[in-house]
């Protein structure tokens, strides 16, 4: 046993780390059990791979006997610990989580390890790890493009990893986000493996389907009802995808899409998320100038959504966070110039994300803006959400967080608010539930996350009311014209993208 | 009478451009002809004004007697000459464009000067001129922002000219496509003029409301009955611009929309052309990505498309032409600079029209690089479709313009097709509607406009077919699988966005 330990933030529960990395005992057990079962494991078992791993489990044309595999960190050993103690390493509001794993439990279905053991039992071998792009945001202007870097070796690895245990006919299917033309890479990787153990390549299958997970209530039909797009290295590995993924998802309702090679699936999925950052960063840039021209944008915004070829346009806010859309476009640009080696860069795509990363340091500008004669080190400051979307109980990336480090740079004292988070990992912070904080003197408060809970929410409203005169900026536009009005005869109100009310 | 002449390309008429400019006799005896009603003067008879005067002369709830106005100038005199003559000056697939102009030689209550004699007979007074950016196109490339400038000048002299000679208590309606702030300033050029006549200027109302023109077979209806966004200098200016709207728009079923501000209606014009503007710079910069990677991005986009929220996604073309989408983000960038005098600049909409404007730089490489061998002044290459866009006679920025330019600069032998244009200015050249340019020996046929008159069009085929095996580039995306595979047999098929096929 290590003296180092994984911390389950869900439970406050510790796991010292293994010290010997051997866990063929328990992974011969569980086959055991599972005897005559298609063999599927699931490599990483962060937001999606943990979920893949159940639906897979729960698949209702096909006995599969399920493994997830992580590493053996201070970060992940936890989920694998948690996963066979009987507890999922995700908290969700979807029922069907619940419902999906406790039938694992009784089925005996789903294992979790960290020894890549497994993958020599894998049928199927299904990758769901992170591919994180390093960003530099400590200096970022609007009108520059953010400096950035990807490191395939952590992806490559993960392939090795798999290449030197799996079977030689596995089925290798790459879910995880991949800048275009790394499942083509993963090949080569995977039949170069192969050779070096004496091994035949022309059995492997591999190619890449991406799903669109969206944690939240419809979690597991995220995944299991909603439309795939798939592709093999070549017709043979297509046609085994296309048979696995019959047995997971419904397609009769929503028909699988094959596309024509595994640099297809690959730029659909950055693509589709590019296309939300770029239409964000597009109005994140016009909220600029709305500010600049004293215009509401909100009232601009919402009559121009009358034409019904613009009614998807977006409303003013904070910027973009979450996992995908801060770094799927750098991830395509990132292709473009180091693995397809293509004639452009994609500056559009990379300035889309800049204007996007930029929005909490123009905020913060505004915010400053109103305290020029008091010092910021004097200010209590009340943040009300810190997840990254309205409803969702999720801090990566959020951009709350850099609003939050460069007023607490300023020396600001701030305190937070979100019903959907319990404590704030990023910043290392409790988080409240109530609006206890609102008790004590505040000079600002700001609303920085759009949740439902904080719209023509009267006892919030009234607690304001309550509170000394104040400075009220509402980076997401969730007040009403009404509650503006209400707030504004006793406090100053500034609404982002308003100009000046 | 000038020995200059202004013609008329419609019918092929020309007139001589008047030497005096003194039309005050014939304005006197319209009016005389339409005592008792308001008289309605609009500035500008181009696409927008020509029709916007005789819906004006077409009102269910008022009897105005209209007034075109525009400069005896030889792009603009035969404009004057042919309204007065009973012939419209826009050709149009919207029959009731026929029916609302007869009804106005009936009623006599539509008149067309060139004297601004005019304005002083207002009661309102419609500015619907052209405001254009001057663009340095030659040496575009897609990662620098094309070089641009505004000249507000002829839009100050214009409404200077209305200033000179209004009423004091006349309604001003801005509808032309301006640079946010420009209606603010054209308050001040009037209220500057009529200090200069001595005359007060409290009286007078001003203010700005765009139209959502479409040219085709809804231009009528485009205009009244559809929403519309209005604003005024101030709330008398606003409540006057309302009482006037309500007589022209179908306010029940498309209410008005009133915003806060001049800037905020101008904003909302630039805003929505932006978008799409934006929208089309994102698949050009995405096709290119996939013409690197080998990636068929028609069915990419395709696949995305069955994502609800991902429904308006466009497919890859030539770029964007037009008069309002490849200048309208390039206003709002000059207006930030120059006029709002804004802490930011608008890289991503100046981008978006570079990148755009770029596409058929790009597209003309592509097609050298099939004659590497071969000098291309032996070329024969035959264009299909000179139009800006699918099923519009206008070409007016059109991409295919620029296409057609650099070809010509290569010393290729260009023929053109079009079912909608018989004569295309910007090139001096003759369009032809039938294929009988077909029958000559080509080595290249382009695809340049999406006309449906393209799309599964058996003969184009079967003539296509016939020829000697020549070069088929598709830059819209008008062939379907089965056309790509029928030509493939005989032809070198290439489709923009494609890949390699």
């Amino acid at each position: 046993m290590s003296d180092q330990l994984s911390l389950n933030t869900f439970n406050g529960k510790s796991y010292a780390l293994p010290t010997t990395l051997d866990d063929k005992k328990n992974i011969e057990k569980f086959l055991q059990i599972n005897k005559n079962k298609k063999v599927i494991v699931v490599q990483g078992l962060g937001f999606v791979g943990a979920v893949m791993s159940i639906v897979c489990a729960n698949s209702d044309n096909e006995d599969y006997a399920v493994i997830g595999i992580d590493l053996p960190t201070k970060e992940s050993y936890w989920k694998i610990c948690s996963i066979n103690e009987g507890i999922f390493p995700v908290i969700s509001a979807d029922k069907k989580i619940d419902e999906y794993f406790h039938n694992t439990t009784i089925n005996k279905n789903f294992y979790a390890t960290y020894d890549s053991y497994a993958y020599s039992k894998a049928d199927i071998i299904i990758v769901d790890i992170n591919l994180d792009v390093q960003k530099e945001l400590d200096h970022i202007q609007s009108d520059k493009i953010v400096n950035f870097s990807v490191d395939l070796n952590g992806f490559k690895n993960a392939i090795k990893s798999i290449g030197k245990k799996c079977k030689n006919d596995a089925l290798i299917l790459i879910e995880t986000t991949v800048p275009p033309g790394a499942t083509k890479l993963a090949k080569d990787i995977i039949d170069e493996c192969l050779k070096e153990r004496s091994l035949k390549t022309d059995q492997i299958k591999i190619g890449h389907s991406y799903e669109r997970v969206m944690p939240g209530p419809n979690y597991i039909n995220s995944i299991k009802n909603f439309y795939r797009v798939y592709s093999g290295v070549n017709k043979y590995s297509a046609d085994c995808i296309e048979e696995f993924l019959k047995t997971i998802i419904s397609i009769e309702e929503y028909p699988l899409t094959r596309l024509k090679n595994t640099n297809s699936t690959e730029m659909a999925k950055v693509l589709e998320n590019s296309f939300r950052a770029m239409n964000i960063s597009f109005i994140v840039e016009w909220s600029r100038f709305a500010e600049d021209a004293g215009v509401d944008l909100f009232e601009v915004v919402n009559a121009i959504r009358m034409r019904p070829t613009h009614k998807n346009i977006m409303l003013p806010g904070l910027g973009v966070g979450g996992y995908c859309l801060t770094k799927d476009p750098l991830l395509a640009s990132w292709s473009m110039k180091e693995i397809i080696k293509g004639k452009d860069s994609m500056k559009m795509s990379e300035m889309a994300v800049s204007t996007n990363d930029n929005m909490p340091f123009y905020a913060f500008n505004i915010f400053k803006s109103f305290f020029e004669t008091k010092p910021l080190n004097d200010i209590n400051v009340h943040m009300l959400g810190v997840s990254y979307a309205p409803d969702v109980g999720d801090t990566r990336y959020s951009p709350v967080e850099l609003l939050s480090k460069l007023l607490i740079e300023s020396k600001c004292k701030l305190t937070f608010h979100d019903p959907f988070i319990a404590f704030w990992n990023e910043l290392n912070t409790t988080v409240n539930k109530t609006f206890i904080d609102l008790k004590e003197p505040q000079d600002a408060i700001i609303f920085s996350t759009g949740h439902s809970y904080y719209k023509n929410n009267s006892e919030l409203i009234r607690i304001i009311m309550d509170l000394e005169s104040l400075l009220i900026f509402d980076t997401v536009g969730v007040l009403s014209e009404d509650e503006i009005t209400k707030l504004s005869s006793k406090h100053k109100v500034k609404v982002l993208g308003r100009g000046d009310l």
